[in-house]
């Protein structure tokens, strides 16, 4: 069984990440990493399924032995993806998706050189602003201020290998898949395959 | 209107190249190089069509001018593909195929540092020889000196940037649009992407 891989997938608000998610997740060689967090567990949340939570101490001495991927500090607690979750789980053959906003991405492709990097974006910044205002839910303010950091994040999008439009769903989804199908043919990802031919 | 790619295409013998290059043809995104040569056109043959029909004098006179990406002898004429020929169709959106031996491939991975090289490789050696053998139209002797060409040719094939196994057919294909899809999604070839999303 060959390995899978880690695949950074980031989008801004409004893009239809969560959807996108939803798809490519039903397909059983696709799964998310489970972070760790310092936060209390809420009601029905499982160690280990939703999260995995740990103490503070232990969170910063994992940390301070580079056991972890990326970390964050939100409302007071620690979040961050553990290099052992990933690993465990690539060696199981899936491609783990870590879905992580823009300047966390940037920190992963240093520490995982071999991550592969998906940025999901709105086919124009004036789209996103028609979708978001359809929505009905926020305010002018929030709205233009969703589309101000979505600008931000879209400028950093050439940083990642690859960029999806999520014009038409269906579309976006296929044109993800083909990305992870092409990156398994690549032959520097086959590395033992000319060998199995000759051989076989 | 993007621009389209050279393909580099490279299949041992009894790998279903020529199916293959049919099925993808079909999608009027893609085209074959025409190739020059030196030899006379044969019954039916139309100039610009099947060949671009030159004389040697023009032909020799155009290698020197390094007008050709790459160009071989066989049975004392000729033939190879004109930059020109190559630039005009890719500069119309197309993706243009030059199918091409694995010695011939090299040469123009060097000459066209942005073609895109795909290898078609069979599942095993002992599954090319039986499909070999199938055929019945050829002798022992021939099938084996097929099979150890093909065996040079594979050994060679990490060269390139994808290898897809042809296997089942379909499933070739799917691979083959695949990885085209996904090099149009490189962030690297789509360079005015970000601002046009972000000016839209």
């Amino acid at each position: 069984m060959s390995k899978g891989r880690l695949i950074i997938f980031s989008a801004p608000s409004g893009c239809g990440k969560g959807t996108m998610l939803e798809q490519i997740l039903k397909n059983d060689k696709f799964c998310v990493s489970v972070s760790a967090t310092t936060r209390n567990p809420r009601e029905g949340e499982v160690n280990g399924v939703n999260y995995h939570f740990i103490s503070r101490e232990d969170f910063l001495k994992r940390v301070e032995n580079g056991e972890f991927i990326e970390h964050a500090e939100y409302c007071n607690n620690l979040y961050g993806t553990l290099h052992s979750e990933v690993d465990r789980k690539i060696n199981e053959g899936k491609n783990v998706i870590l879905e992580i906003e823009v300047q966390g991405a940037m920190n992963v492709m240093k520490n995982v050189p071999d991550a592969l990097s998906v940025f999901i974006a709105p086919p124009s910044v004036n789209e996103l602003r028609r979708r978001l205002n359809k929505r009905g839910t926020e305010t002018q303010e929030v709205i233009e201020e969703r589309v101000s950091q979505a600008e931000r994040e879209i400028s950093c999008a050439d940083k990642y290998d690859y960029i999806i439009i999520n014009d038409a769903l269906e579309d976006a989804i296929d044109d993800f898949f083909s990305v992870i199908r092409a990156e398994e043919l690549k032959s520097v990802n086959q590395p033992s395959l000319v060998s199995d031919i000759l051989n076989k």
